[in-house]
């Protein structure tokens, strides 16, 4: 068997070192740079800093708002468990409301698909909260829509919806016209859980001078 | 707002109809299309499918093991959470032992990771097991070197470590010498919990002519 590296903070330092050595950070300031190594740590792919869209106020905007506890709101069960926990500055609530009982029969009702339906059920919990979208493009399409008929606006939207059918577009929609919020998201196709749950890990972890 | 597709249904279809329009699937049978497809359809990424590593009987190895009964060993939370329940055809057991609370002492024991440490824990299991390694390469290294110890081999290890430090090295490993044990792996620095649970999901659902 070959050697391999078995030390976890000289596996984490060798990585975030390799991130920042090949990825093109320069347009970001510190706290977007934190974010996108993380980003790209989850994914291992560097190309996709020049990918990420973003508002000016978004890291900062997240950040406070974590600290101030509010609540995390996940579109996808993965998306909330790959959010670590201690990071959490204010032991915030994780919130993934897909499997709710309620949700299969709304999605019916709307005319749309189960993790629409279980954005509605984010109502309560939206006011100032950050939100995490991983899997369906779905999703943010309906909190875009909601926002535009008056629900309560997130803190901060972090768009990272993956795959062939609305993703990109639905991307595109949230970096085109936020409806006046802060939001972080990957253009394109690619996304998913680990990479929304990179960028909540890295509001929540704050950036490396505050540690 | 721009319109978007609403039918779950129809979202499914779309998607894996333009994976397999773009997708390079010719080298593989029918049930590693079918995996190919949905690794691709978790990620975004069609390109995918020329850097998957597999041994001929990894997919029928799987899928039959997931049909007598065997349990599904992960190496993180995310990817116990991305694996669909009712796919499973035993009503099989997802074990995660990562947080298990003997896991710490044990990593400063052997000198290893958490991820390395918790993968021991695994040893009651794994005889025949399906192993889905989707963050540590560690777990996935120190697997091998279990085996190599005499540990019980898995039916089939699907390794999708993903990163900068060890996770394209420690699928090289396996793909090179994969201990007699069948498996799966994505090469590079690619991978990920939601690509290693699609695997599972992929072996678990079996082919499109079975269902």
């Amino acid at each position: 068997m070959r050697p391999y590296e078995r030390d976890p903070a000289e596996i984490y330092r060798q990585s975030f070192a390799t991130v920042r050595a090949e990825a093109n950070l320069d347009r970001f300031d510190t706290g977007m740079q934190s974010l996108a190594v993380r980003l790209i740590h989850a994914c291992g792919m560097v190309e996709v800093a020049d990918r990420i869209a973003y508002s000016q106020g978004a890291y900062l905007a997240g950040h406070r708002a974590l600290k101030a506890g509010a609540p995390v709101l996940c579109d996808c069960e993965m998306v909330g468990a790959g959010i670590i926990r201690r990071y959490l500055p204010s032991d915030n609530q994780v919130i993934v409301t897909l499997n709710d009982p309620r949700t299969p029969d709304h999605a019916k009702a709307i005319g749309n698909t189960r993790s629409a339906a279980a954005v509605e059920l984010w109502e309560p919990h939206l006011e100032g909260a950050v939100v995490a979208v991983g899997n369906a493009p779905t999703a943010l399409f309906h909190l875009l829509e909601m926002i535009d008929a008056g629900a309560p606006k997130p803190a901060v939207i972090l768009g990272f919806p993956v795959g062939f059918v609305g993703a990109a577009e639905s991307k595109a929609e949230l970096a085109a016209r936020s409806r006046g919020c802060e939001f972080i998201a990957l253009r394109g196709r690619r996304g998913g859980s680990a990479i929304a749950s990179a960028a909540v890990n890295a509001l929540a972890a704050g950036l490396p001078e505050e540690r």
